[in-house]
């Protein structure tokens, strides 16, 4: 079967979602964008072995792919609409790619966003790059500038259960609530568009919250100062490490895609799901505190070709 | 230098492009679309040693990957506007980074699109996957399907450069203006805009004529028969090679990205830059014509998976 026969096979699912003119199948999609709205532009990729082991699940592979571009979408108060998918593979047996297919769509049904066009190719390493269009209402997008002191910080879920399982999937413990975490993280496109209007500033936390935390501040030229006893630890990451490690990969771990976001914590009351974790503050610096005491964080927060 | 620097010294330009509220640098990017209009959305992958020799110069690596997405908006008769990028390499030294950000904007600025976002990730094999988003007039853009009998059947430019020029590049004769008819081709952007309301289906050529030109046969559900002396050949590649290797690099060799389309050929006698090569059958296959001879064509146009 080849690539054409494959796409036709697996991806080319009749369309009835909305603002498609022409979905796959010629050199690009045609769409309908909201002539009310601004459109909010993203891609990102997965690399194996680099963003998830060798041997990972493809259906949870392709999940993730649609999860992590829905986080930044999430990240910006935006509703997500149409994606293209790029995926370059070596192993395009029907069970892969129709493995693949079931989570792309588990992620694009779960979501609401519909796969509008794509290119398979061959290559070494299996990379999949997914981008993402939403929508926003003009003018109301969360960008990481605009906090401003006195705002609290907050943050979306729980933190640090992603790198705990990574961790329980690299030492052979595949299930675990934990691992799930990784694998299948949840965009949080509901809290996202239920803060436009009421966050000051918002970006996903992608790479651990004191480095994506660190990025809102410089963009907004604003210092923090947040207090570890407060991060929203679930049970499972409790039960599964000591407290000092719990810290680490609460503060540093990464591939959580949580939102981290700042209002004024009155206007957010009504928001279920979200944790107030510290204050804006006039200076410029990151001050992460613990019983009192300032404690450095090793910002560990992954880094390409550091 | 990181990744994070290496984007922002080498692809974060400001951006006075319209349409850009927020370019790179945030979670997304926030554009605005023209109210008017219907967008296209394109998405290409080219790999290393699969789509480009693996010590192509970064430059014309970047160009090509423009190059090619532009191709496919070129084919819906579209406007580019704005382009992601996702970028797996495995050197990412100053020196490749520059170089590869020279030639993207190279071919960004002449065809006027905006890079308005991108990902930057490691990986074992150099992937270059760029997503472009144009708009068209709502319900002009140029199908597939729309070919009709009597319809005449043209193609821009002239085939089987860039096959030759592939094959040059290979034999270690890098200099010439058909390996640059490979490296950087010309996406018809003013040939496919000048056809909206003119052609009646149009595709571009990247696998090859016959391939390509039975794509848009089936999608429209029609016959057709093109003239093998009728195709457009340069002074260049008749000189090159044998007439039989001309005719095979020019039906079947692909990477030309010129586009073919069908039209009353009344209608598009004031557009420079086409050849008339046959025309639309009421049949279902394709016949090529070669001196008053039906003669078979090897479709080995380039299809992964095989």
């Amino acid at each position: 079967m080849d690539e054409f026969d494959l796409i036709r096979r697996f991806f080319d699912r009749r369309l009835d979602a909305a603002g498609v003119a022409v979905g796959i199948g010629d050199d690009g999609a045609v769409l309908n964008p909201d002539a009310a709205n601004q459109q909010v532009q993203v891609i990102d990729t997965l690399v194996e072995g680099v963003h998830f082991p060798e041997d990972t699940n493809p259906a949870d592979i392709a999940y993730r792919a649609v999860a992590v571009n829905l986080s930044d979408i999430a990240a910006m108060g935006a509703r997500p609409r149409w994606m293209t998918l790029a995926l370059t593979m070596h192993d395009a047996s029907e069970h892969w790619v129709e493995a693949f297919a079931s989570g792309l769509f588990d992620a694009a049904d779960t979501f609401g966003v519909a796969l509008v066009g794509g290119d398979t190719t061959r290559g070494a390493t299996l990379v999949v790059t997914v981008s993402i269009t939403g929508e926003v209402e003009r003018g109301t997008s969360l960008l990481r500038r605009g906090a401003r002191p006195g705002d609290a910080i907050f943050v979306t879920g729980t933190l640090g259960d992603a790198a705990a399982g990574l961790s329980l999937l690299q030492r052979g413990e595949p299930d675990s609530e934990l691992v799930q975490r990784f694998l299948r993280p949840t965009p949080r496109i509901d809290i996202g568009t239920a803060l436009v209007a009421k966050a000051s500033a918002a970006i996903d936390i992608s790479d651990g919250l004191v480095g994506d935390l660190s990025k809102l501040l410089t963009a907004s030229g604003v210092g923090g100062e947040i207090h570890l006893d407060k991060l929203p630890l679930s049970d499972a990451l409790r039960q599964c490490a000591p407290a000092a490690q719990q810290i680490q990969w609460a503060t540093c771990g990464g591939d959580d895609y949580e939102l981290c976001f700042t209002a004024d914590e009155d206007v957010v009351t009504d928001i279920d799901g979200i944790t107030k974790i510290g204050r804006i503050t006039a200076g410029r610096d990151l001050k992460c505190m613990l019983d009192g005491d300032v404690v450095e964080i090793d910002v560990s927060g992954y880094r390409h070709f550091q």
